[in-house]
């Protein structure tokens, strides 16, 4: 059919799409709830763009948020102004490829857009279900949805991504049916709401219950519904998304041209209006409570009671500036999946929108994500990463060789200030490791989840709090420990969090080093071109003596000292002992003492 | 009169206290407001605690916040559990010590306890103002007080102290009255509300006016009040006064004993009753209307023109977890404070309670207050600060005596890294400077402004942004350099805030410093004893020759290099004006290149 060309629509949608209604077939009893009652019917409301495969392997599923529903890309027609909701990530080329994977986003079960919820018909009465739509669990949407899946002919899905309350089905999915899921993104969500974001909930669910149209909920009933309430319920919630500085940013505290109202103030009024016409009271009030009593610690026990069974490999994603789901509920997350040794990665991007920054700040996200997911080739570089320079390659290489003799095969191996995962992956290559990178830099992380390792984002001077004791078999610091602010906790919290650790370092004690400053009278350079004393990325230098001295006092046994000697004189210098001044670098193998 | 000993006062109380009402005499036309309306009488409710002097000059007046009263400390009765709102900071021997201060807090215009509002009967009608009581701004309130104050027979106040939208009666009393307040302390506060803020005033305020039994405000002839609006607005506010962190300590996750409700949510039912029974809305709206269009930019123009005239010296304090008014706000005033040459302080309490942190974490802000104010001797010292070794202390003062021969007399100096004051105290008594210190450590920042100081609580490594260029004639940099991360940027910024920049430092170019790391291949020791190459304050130390090419790269002229020669051969070395090797320390004048 002969399309005419059309300049406003975004160069990489799915096109034009459809919900689309799957009346899943129950057993006799229903479909029993975590509440203990059932529901006698379910539909389940949802989207599907790309092609699924002829294996029905490269199924990606999208857990919505509070309010949102199946409708996550592409438009419904021709006309449409606005997209999906997550339209900015999902289609050809973007963050989730349709051209590799198929993907499914489908309306939670207690919504209003589609799935079974309280506007829907109740059989028993033939009249809409409304405030006695039974109470629904997170673990009941998501087992609703594994229904969908089967009835689609899908066992398995390559991945579930979802964030806030999205994040939380994410968790479930990963908890309830760990056969299911090969990959799992979880976005700026946690393990439960915080008490303040409880707080937030409270204050709306009472704005609307107090509303006097609320009428026990049974306001379908009366023609009227409690707009008001849940016009301050949205406007909360709204405020709750957006960061401090976007606020800022957007309205500051112009005021509209009458010169009385601000423009937040109109901004929010347009909110709660705009969501009194699509969303329903009951059904809103539903979802809330489903995401407010959702925690997996008080189900399992702990966290990594909770995970004990998850098979899929993780990414966890934290936005900076959200303040509804705070960064530490995400490392909470990946610090319990590393405790029961899974495959997790976490990162906090750089997002000025807030908790809405999921949904708006999409740009990082999209390549952490498209990073993240397999098959995807070839794969987008990251931006903005300098390459090494071949000075430095050929040292890392060197170090490299030497670490690699030095790890047994197949080992869990941790390297602290990864940079862009080259290292591990050497070792993977030639060990066959499993390793994971810890880095304070964004794009470092991205391109070790890139080059399919794990990676934890992290800044090593706060100490290395996320990981357990004696989680891994060996930790590297290779040319990282004189860079870090606070060399004793690094060194303390290595051999606490490995068994064996591997440190790699320039020595400072040698005879060059120590002429540099005699003679010239200026601090020894840095062997990279660019470092000078002021911006040297190595504020804590030291030498092979000083390092003995530090090991000493921190009672951390030296087990193996390798010195590499370059010139002829360094050799002989240290071939007769004298590592201290013939060592150009060394490489020490540290642990724990042992009583 | 005999007085039964009874153990449970506070120990250091002002006492059984009576809030009183002055009717205050007004001109024929009443007391004309802001909004063009008038009032034609003028009531205000007060306390007072502690003694006026006969010459009437030890007044504090304390500004109370949104929901304030004049109840500052003391109790009503003796059978009262509670005492007054800021008992903690007032009384004989606290932050505002009522053995040497007369202090006074009095409840605001369109307050509900007493002042004039809109629970007031109108003279018109013989009936309360209701909905019919004029807008009132923050100046209208303060010019009332004023009036009190003159009522009182005091011309002058010693000191105005306010947090929150207190803090915004602060900035109205030196501005508009400047002649009148010798000292300001402003708390957790700012020149306006940011849109955040206002955005939550604004959900508040709807849920107060949707209410069925608002009737428009005239809700006092129905006998009902429009209870849920008023708990629902309560409530919102009191989120937004707890930090994250303290909700969550306080509540978390826990349930009541009938579990089915969450802790907050009690907490939250409770404040909203609570709060109902004890505000009248009118009064609550006013109030928070004064509140949210304070905005002293849009009525000045810039903050600098706000302040020009403003005479009083100036404390301006944040508070480490308030999100409500966030410490950028109070470096802003502060900021503008120091761009026209007023005398400022600032610091950054660490208070984990969040915006209500004035109120409850209460002891370091006593502590600041206390040393902000004068006249009160013996003061207590600070408590957790080591004191300097012998040898740091004989360093600091050769390097106070070279620096006060540089500095010309009178001169506004600013210290970078100012430590405890030592060097700012010296040069005021020999050279009669005004000297202003710049430091990280809240301790080090209360000594300062124990000594009567300036005292600015920032970490120069983040850069100087709240000083405009040139601002001072010196700014000193007294073996910081080598302690800050970011050399490059200090030095930077030293030049552009000041005319003429003094950098003192131990040279490690200096001939031990070489024989050390050649001899014992060790990095040379600092001269404290403490220090180990690991835990070193010295993140960068360089030599004579490194300062040099940083200036020669950084375009920075260098006016005049003093070298500190300790020994004969040091002497010796630099009489050869070999300083790089000679010198153990040096003082170098720079300031920026002028073409």
């Amino acid at each position: 059919m002969f399309e005419p060309p059309n300049s406003t629509l975004p160069s990489a949608s799915v096109g034009c799409v459809q919900t689309q209604l799957a009346k899943i077939q129950l057993p006799a009893q229903g479909f029993e709830l975590e509440c203990g009652e059932s529901l006698a019917e379910l539909t389940i409301a949802y989207e599907a763009y790309g092609t699924l495969s002829p294996a029905a392997d490269n199924t990606v599923f999208i857990c919505h948020a509070l309010t949102g529903d199946a409708h996550a890309a592409g438009y419904y027609e021709r006309s449409d102004t606005e997209q999906g909701w997550w339209d900015a990530m999902i289609g050809p080329g973007k963050g989730i490829d349709t051209d590799f994977y198929y993907v499914l986003c489908a309306n939670v079960l207690g919504g209003c857009k589609g799935t079974t919820g309280p506007t829907s018909l109740d059989p028993a009465t033939g009249r809409a279900y409304g405030a006695h739509f039974p109470r629904v669990s997170t673990r009941d949407m998501v087992r609703a949805h594994r229904l969908l899946l089967e009835h689609l002919g899908i066992d398995k899905v390559n991945a579930v991504i979802g964030g806030s309350f999205g994040g939380m089905q994410v968790l479930e999915w990963i908890t309830l049916f760990p056969g299911t899921v090969e990959r799992a993104i979880c976005i700026a969500s946690g393990s439960s709401l915080s008490a303040q974001a409880l707080a937030f909930d409270v204050v709306g669910r009472h704005a609307i219950m107090s509303d006097p149209h609320w009428y026990n909920g049974n306001y379908l009933d009366t023609g009227t519904i409690p707009e008001q309430g849940l016009a301050r319920a949205r406007q909360i919630g709204h405020i709750t998304y957006l960061s401090q500085e976007m606020i800022d940013r957007k309205f500051g505290r112009e005021k509209s041209e009458k010169g009385s109202v601000f423009e937040v103030e109109r901004y929010l009024q347009y909110k709660g209006e705009r969501f009194i016409k699509r969303f329903d009271a009951n059904s809103y009030l539903r979802i809330m409570e489903a995401m407010d009593s959702f925690d997996l610690v008080e189900r399992y026990g702990s966290l990594q009671k909770a995970f004990a069974e998850v098979r899929a490999k993780v990414l966890v994603v934290a936005l900076s500036s959200d303040w509804l789901f705070p960064a530490e509920q995400s490392v909470e997350l990946t610090s319990a999946l590393v405790g029961c040794e899974k495959k997790v990665s976490y990162c906090r991007l750089d997002a000025p929108h807030g908790h809405d920054a999921f949904l708006v700040d999409i740009e990082q996200l999209a390549v952490a994500v498209r990073a993240f997911l397999p098959w995807v080739d070839p794969k987008p570089r990251a931006n903005g990463v300098k390459e090494c320079s071949s000075i430095m390659e050929k040292r890392t290489l060197d170090d490299s060789a030497l670490i690699a003799c030095t790890v047994s095969r197949g080992a869990r191996v941790l390297d602290l200030g990864c940079g862009d995962g080259e290292l591990l992956a050497l070792l993977r290559e030639s060990n066959a490791v499993t390793g994971v990178g810890v880095d304070i830099d964004i794009q470092n992380i991205i391109k070790v989840i890139d080059r399919g390792l794990e990676a934890l984002h992290a800044d090593i001077d706060g100490g290395l709090a996320m990981i357990a004791d004696g989680a891994y078999q060996y930790a590297i610091l290779s040319q990282t420990l004189p860079a870090v602010k606070e060399p004793r906790l690094v060194l303390r919290e290595m051999v606490r969090v490995a068994k064996m650790g591997i440190v790699a370092f320039t020595n400072r004690g040698h005879w060059r080093c120590r002429l540099d400053l005699l003679w010239h009278g200026k601090m020894p350079k840095e062997l990279r071109a660019t470092d000078r004393w002021y911006d040297t990325m190595d504020i804590h230098p030291f030498t092979l003596g000083d390092f003995y001295e530090l090991c000493r006092e921190e009672q951390i046994e030296i087990v193996e000292v390798i010195a590499i000697a370059d010139g002829a004189l360094d050799r002989a210098l240290t071939r007769m002992r004298f590592l201290n001044l013939g060592a150009n670098r060394a490489l020490v193998k540290v642990r724990a003492f042992r009583n």
